[in-house]
């Protein structure tokens, strides 16, 4: 018997028909012996057209005691899932039970609409599993030290379900979603992209922080910190195929190298359409300037991603970042109005449009050589980079944004990506 | 400056353009000097739509477990409404800081969808408002001992509003509803009807018990428990007109005797469509009978409302009561499979195409004949009349569904309630 996490996106609970399909999956991994622990999104579409109602009385909500009402909002499409899923579970003849983020208590800090998850008391939910029960958690949320309902973010809840694994020691979290499996890059870009029967945990944050959609970023820190196996799967196969069959399905995130038996020198391209770039120009070179742009940046809870800092010219140098697209209005205002006059700044540019495209893959680490063939693949269809951006695994560049599926598709011939699938 | 409360029904918060005016209602009273508290309602249509998903993955919720969810899923409309009515408070300038009812928090019994309210912390609220914070709570819900969300059933957010008014000893209890008061009958089945600019509280309580939708029963109760000073008015004034001549509108519960000049013998005619009747026949004429009938329907949470027993015949007797049309299937099976056959019945029958139609009157209490004279109009419109049931200030009739609406229109001009509105 083991403790197994499943996870469903909001397509796979789109409708209460597909719910039924959902519980009489759940329903058959219980029925074979198994602890389940279900959390499932927000039924797809409820979480826009609730944060759509929002915006309609706040085209603009920042200040912490709105962004606070929006997770009031936004919270209540995932508590209706769980209902539902435990509903269906329960006309399934087996006993299941729900719970909101904070009745289990899932806690959180105060960061509204992008909460960090801080512990997780999994007290009440061994309980209810240890009398049988199938346990449905919320995803998305938690509660904050004073009681109030947090999110953690668009794609949240994978990370709750991670973590919820995590606290729980559940000997694997399977996600399922509308694709089947991690892929050499997006298939809808290039038609020859390959998915992977695994993948390492190191690529696969790299994928997932350079913009592949199939898992949320933070859930694989999570995956990676307490070392949850974790697999991404299709829902869209039959409820009713062998349970064996589908726990070998889709891509398994590994965190052993010797996992994988031939190491691919690149083993996936990302790519991140939703990034936008800024320039604080004319910057004095002193020492904790970098602090007085970014701490600000980061007081106002906007994720920083690529940082490029040119080396100085007559002591005044140029810093720039890239920004989620979202906040790329509220960076630009904060750096012209406070941060600009304080570091005495000349001025402020900024582009949204630009896009983000990286090769990930661990064999970069033994291979030299493999940042200079990028660059002479995009050189070659004539694109321009405007920043780089290197770790050991990946290399990264943003470029104009319609070169985007231009440079992706040169990139996965270039480093043999095509092909069958393994 | 005083403590109001304000409740908004489903109508009023039918849409972002209602909830922007519902907020500008309320800026109005809080501009003036007056701390406030909301409870709305869910969108309209909105717990329909929620319940009507769990309906299909369970077409008929009864054990603990289903309703528990049904009230996860229900409680959720509520949710919504709060923090939108938040942020457009928040929008008009105004701190505002909504709260769900486990957050309150509301505790009440685990009667999962038509629980019962047990105490209010107001500790929260309180300190909000006296940080000048306009505090929205969420209508229709609470938090039993466990930290289960509970629902109070239909129109529970008129008792939570009452029930905050009450545990903080507000000063005027405001109900916005789609009508603009209490009137001697429903204008819709006889357009004579007029709006009385007061009611008793006693007169109120059989009113709503007896039918009229204006009010929940039990926020009724609620009001009278602690005097807490109601009135029910229209949502469709504009927002702007005059405080002063909006806060003497629509209808004031009273609860004192003389607070009316001219007492009228009968102050309204309530109906009810939605009850069923159910004979228990040829039960044995013994002490406690009534006890292990009525207690075993009351341990399944099903209200009863008029009850009839004959005098024995034989040593048998029949014995009858109603109970909500919705339950009647279900009261129906319960006697049949257990209550019957325990106490020795012959059998079980029952009709749900039945009404009820009643007179109210605090006159009632020092007129003679006013029943008579009831049975006698009925009866010259060929009414059967197939259960009576009396109380100082109401007499109540079941007929046949079918003459609901001619025997409220003789009884409304019989009683010379016909006229022009006071």
């Amino acid at each position: 018997m083991a403790l197994i996490v499943h996870k469903y996106g909001g397509t796979s609970m789109g409708s209460t028909e597909r719910i039924r399909n959902v519980a009489k999956r759940v329903a058959k991994w219980w029925r074979a012996g198994h602890q389940m622990v279900v959390v499932p999104s927000a039924m797809s579409g409820e979480t826009n057209r609730l944060l759509a109602l929002a915006k309609d009385l706040m085209p603009d909500a920042r200040s912490p005691e709105a962004l606070r009402e929006l997770d009031m909002i936004a919270s209540t499409g995932e508590q209706v899932s769980v209902g539902l899923l435990s509903l269906a579970l329960q006309a399934e003849g087996l006993q299941a039970v729900s719970y909101a983020g904070w009745q289990v208590p899932i806690k959180t800090d105060s960061a509204y609409t992008k909460a960090r998850i801080s512990a997780i008391d999994d007290a009440r939910v061994r309980a209810d599993l240890a009398a049988g029960k199938v346990v449905i958690v919320t995803g998305f949320q938690g509660i904050d030290g004073d009681g109030h309902i947090t999110t953690l973010g668009r794609g949240g809840s994978d990370t709750s379900a991670v973590a919820v694994a995590a606290a729980m020691k559940a000997d694997e979290c399977l996600i399922y979603t509308d694709v089947d499996g991690v892929y050499t890059t997006d298939p809808r870009i290039v038609p020859e992209a390959r998915r992977l029967s695994s993948i390492s945990f190191e690529e696969m944050l790299e994928m997932a922080s350079l913009g592949s959609k199939v898992l949320q970023i933070r859930s694989v820190e999570f995956a990676g910190k307490y070392r949850v196996p974790l697999r991404v799967l299709s829902s869209f196969t039959p409820w009713d195929i062998d349970l064996d069959e589908e726990a070998k399905s889709g891509t398994l995130i590994t965190y052993e190298e010797d996992d994988k038996m031939e190491q691919a020198v690149v083993s996936g391209i990302a790519f991140n359409r939703d990034e936008a770039k800024v320039t604080v120009l004319g910057v004095p070179d002193r020492p904790g300037i970098a602090y007085q742009i970014l701490g600000a940046v980061a007081e106002a809870n906007i994720d920083v991603d690529v940082i490029i800092q040119n080396v100085s010219n007559d002591g005044k140098t140029d810093f720039s970042f890239t920004v989620p697209r979202s906040d790329y209005g509220r960076v630009l205002d904060l750096l012209k109005a406070s941060v600009a006059p304080a570091v005495g700044a000349s001025s402020v540019i900024g582009d949204n449009r630009i896009c983000k495209v990286s090769i990930v893959g661990i064999g970069m680490k033994s291979h030299v050589g493999v940042a200079a063939k990028m660059f002479r693949s995009l050189s070659e269809e004539g694109i321009n980079i405007q920043m780089i951006s290197t770790s050991e695994i990946k290399t990264s560049v943003v470029i104009d944004e319609k070169y985007m599926e231009l440079a992706v598709r040169a990139l996965h011939r270039a480093f043999e990506l095509d092909g069958q699938p393994t």
